[in-house]
């Protein structure tokens, strides 16, 4: 397991997320988030020229390698939050995506010594090298047990 | 359907989620955030007194009423971001959550008059009437045809 010292500010990990079929948008957006950018066709192709899944989708979609590859190895008390998270760009069916996230802050707290902060910034693009997600996020994590003073 | 013009600043709109099961947390967390603090009864608890539900999934949870009771129904172009999302608190099995919006901005575009911004701060309490969610969110919506001058 990983600590808040094995990081450093301003490194950069890398993950790729597969593309999304229409019918898993479709899927998703009939469980979750039922509008009609992601469940009509006809609606969506006037406003953005085509079927766009749902953020909350993107998101997941995003998320899930950072999740399963790097922070399920972390020792972790939570997840801090989202600041400035957006949708720039609609993603269309079929679009794999590249994820950066680029560390921020890896500080020991000064109140509870025994954790501190790992925050970072992540950006996502799509095939055309756009970038269409971006939020600054991170979590609460453990420092070593021996490094406790 | 509705558009911009349906909405009024400082309306409030209520919803109510259920809680989860602890196999649903953990279901959800091995498919997209396997951490140990939503996977791991042992470390959880030495943690959070307890498993508790991947943020993910609580967000899931808190936007689903909305996005299913309420924006379904609105003629929307995309959502606009999150700013100061946070999870405040852990979210536990069995924990059904009341949430609240409250409309921060209802406010036509300058530059595009068949659109508008429709914002909301969001507030989701546990049953001891802890904020245990809250973000600032919104969407770009369609205002309604026949009133665009």
């Amino acid at each position: 397991m990983k600590y808040l010292e094995d990081f450093t500010p301003r490194q950069v990990f890398e993950f790729k997320a597969p593309g999304l079929s229409k019918e898993q948008i479709m899927e998703f957006a009939s469980e979750w988030d039922p509008q009609r950018l992601h469940l009509d066709e006809d609606y969506a192709r006037d406003v953005h020229g085509g079927l766009i899944a749902s953020g909350f989708q993107t998101m997941l979609l995003v998320f899930r390698p950072i999740m399963r590859e790097l922070m399920a190895d972390v020792e972790n008390i939570g997840g801090l939050g989202f600041d400035s998270l957006r949708w720039l760009r609609p993603l269309y069916p079929e679009q794999p995506l590249d994820i950066r996230i680029e560390l921020t802050t890896v500080k020991r707290s000064r109140s509870k010594p025994d954790r501190g902060v790992l925050a970072y910034r992540l950006e996502a693009r799509n095939p055309d090298g756009e970038v269409i997600f971006t939020t600054d996020t991170g979590a609460m994590i453990k420092c070593r047990p021996e490094e406790i003073t």
